[in-house]
């Protein structure tokens, strides 16, 4: 009796509750797996082919876009938040950048406390270069996905995104 | 006329098809600046949990889950196939799952050069505790996307999966 009590008697109501919610499980993690899957193909790709062609590493080239968008240079505490990176593992990958010219760091105008970080002549080059490439490469790699078919899977991503910040938000 | 021959008047066939293209460079790039994001949102998520809730990272969490599958062990050389990383980046991960005691590592009988990795009886328990949290937090991350909608943004990121590994193949 004490174990019946530990253990109620499922209803036949909540025994199909828990069967859909067993299938829904499932066909979350079948999702995130594919989804995992996907990036991570596509990622190795591109980063193997960055690392050959002009040996240069991902976390390296994110920076650079981040920069390109920023003509007049960006606060370097907001390149951590904008690359969901830690600071720390970013200071190793921002100093590289400056020794090789690509990118300079100097204190603000209005507060010496806060660094500004800048793409260089040369980085833009650079990187102007690489997105080339990154471009034809990724067009390569999803040319065989019907194109008329991207869109509609952009939005589902999108939706996908909105709900998981959404959840991560409640307290 | 030298510069004419070099790029030669474009028909109005030509353009067009150079607009299509660019239109679909575009929305190839804005899929898969999606996925990353998707896929890097909830990562992270996942990672910072089973660091805080378990003091254990992604990738020793992924071996065990390889070795769950396989009751009587895996040859070594396998994991990092099916875990898509280097054989080098690995073996840290793998040394200290045998410290701890969630695997062995053990020569093969029929080919002392070839390890057989194992999962032993406390490995299986860390690993269904940390599999039942994983599961449940993803179900909390996923939860306001439409669970009729799940299946088939699983369908069409198989079919992304397919086109970009025919891709890699092509010579």
């Amino acid at each position: 009796m004490a174990l019946a009590k530990e253990s109620p008697p499922v209803s036949p109501k909540d025994a199909r509750s828990g069967i859909d919610q067993e299938a829904e499980y499932r066909a979350q993690t079948r999702l995130w797996l594919r989804l995992l899957a996907c990036s991570t193909l596509i990622e190795t790709e591109l980063r193997r082919r960055f690392r050959e062609e002009f040996d240069f590493t991902m976390p390296r080239f994110d920076v650079l876009a981040q920069l390109d968008r920023e003509p007049s240079g960006l606060v370097l505490g907001e390149l951590p938040k904008r690359l969901m990176v830690s600071a720390g593992n970013l200071t190793p990958i921002v100093d590289r950048l400056v020794e090789d010219g690509f990118i300079t760091r100097t204190p603000s105008n209005l507060d010496r406390r806060v660094q500004i970080v800048c793409m260089t002549v040369e980085g833009r080059k650079a990187f102007r270069r690489m997105a080339k490439s990154h471009g034809s490469w990724l067009a390569e790699l999803l040319a065989g996905f019907p194109a008329d078919r991207l869109d509609g899977l952009t939005g589902e991503l999108d939706a996908l995104k909105s709900a998981v910040k959404d959840a991560m938000q409640k307290p």
